[in-house]
């Protein structure tokens, strides 16, 4: 198994444990947990290479198929141990969050797609999983909770692969420069409560809405 | 810019703002505004694109980030103002799907695909976009209200196109003639409080469904 | 017409019957009760040809738009007598599940995959469909219920072909033994109320997982 690979199975790992935990939470049977921990691993690369006319990573390759296994396994067995582990697991979906959009961006680039496309396809491999989590479960994405600054770090990070790339510095430094950034800001938005502006400016009233 | 590029820049541009409101509405950040706008605008030409195995038209070509940002943009500084211009948007809205599906018909007869399946990839692109924005944002799809008559429109001008097509007439006269019809006939709908038959027929009763 | 597509026919339009059903117990108009029975027949299909770079089957095929249209026709006249013929409908809904888990395997194996992502492709055809049609409804997913056990039988058949055909076993025998079994499970699982484990197990409290 190569570094990248290594690296991308454990990115696949962390999200799926949060699909799983939403099973648990939501009642749901051993099959949604697996499901749902497949579907936020691996389902926003499965969008991007479906877009892209690729067959999807995660099915020509056998090996993405342990990492929801083991969260649906692990969940099943010491959830309760798992939720209390909440402050961590953040810590690791914020790496996956920054592996994903950064591989990504640099995979549709590679394929060649515009740097718009590009970035647009690496947030998607790094937020689309979560999104489709969410979707299918029945429940209102958490990305777009105000509360909480979720997707922007992956947008910047997705963006600056993008802009580097056009600049003519590629190359797995720059990659895993653009990462750690992308980690920091996520790390630092959720100890420093940054929140994003709603979709209405603050000087509207919710009542003129409706 | 050529002028059918013009024209369904704009239909993305309309369609975006029906999803920038939902997320205006729903309370959601300016994450969700831009990406529900963006889904809405080119979700459905991204279903039809993919099903035909093409690089979605979208991600070929950057001008079509423009519209849902702003869309997006639009809904943020003036969101009550666009609320209050409710009845101008709907026209706009009936223009975009009278060219989403003339436009998203032909491109599938082009390609090859039977009458049947060119119809039904051009009723896609026309309410898909809609379909999804709705089906992301976890509530109820609009296109199954019966009291609102929206794709029927769009699924008449799909067949009428199909069936021109099969005929030997095609051509941007019959597909303007077409969508005419389309956008007449929504307009109309809407001012005539039109409706569409609910799933089951007049004679049973609600209760004998549970 | 050749015989696996009758029977293919058969399964879609068993399948759509489920989506028309829901779309009248929703209140939901004719436009979406078509659009359900055509989600819940061919959805899955699609989602498997999409991930296999094939134009879908659905598609290729103008015969498959019949069976939801027959459905959505059937469940608009006849509906409380629909509903009352659950039963029956379970033990067809039951063959479309076993004839898609099967037939989808082999499709995806003949094209290449490998055999734990063909198997996973063989329960997409299977069950993506009542997936679809449930996302689209606005509702929890049917197969994420503790009480009933429905995608097991599916994930059974598809190993079992895969492993078949790995062993060097393939031909319209094997599938339709193999088919027999999932039927059997499937049948067996509803008359003995046989459940799935729940996402956490037994010896957890709800409690301690909020």
């Amino acid at each position: 198994m190569t570094m990248p690979l290594m690296f991308d199975l454990l990115g696949v790992f962390f999200f799926g444990v949060s699909g799983s935990l939403l099973a648990a939470r939501r009642g749901f049977d051993i099959v949604g947990s697996l499901l749902l921990a497949g579907l936020t691993g691996i389902g926003g690369g499965i969008v991007r290479d479906v877009i892209l006319g690729e067959v999807p990573t995660a099915f020509a390759n056998p090996y993405y198929f342990v990492p929801p296994t083991l969260a649906a396994l692990l969940v099943y067995f010491v959830a309760p141990g798992v939720q209390r582990l909440k402050r961590p697991l953040l810590v690791f979906d914020a790496a996956g969050l920054a592996l994903f959009c950064t591989s990504g961006t640099v995979k549709a680039l590679e394929l060649g797609m515009n740097p718009f496309a590009a970035a647009l396809l690496g947030v998607t491999t790094a937020v689309g999983g979560g999104l489709l989590r969410d979707v299918v479960a029945n429940q209102t994405p958490a990305i777009f909770d105000p509360r909480d600054m979720y997707a922007v770090p992956a947008m910047m990070g997705a963006g600056l692969i993008a802009a580097l790339w056009v600049a003519g510095f590629s190359g797995w430094v720059w990659e895993l420069a653009v990462a750690a950034i992308v980690f920091t800001l996520r790390v630092l938005s959720l100890k420093l409560r940054w929140h994003v502006p709603k979709a209405v400016g603050p000087w509207h009233r919710e009542a003129e809405l409706n």
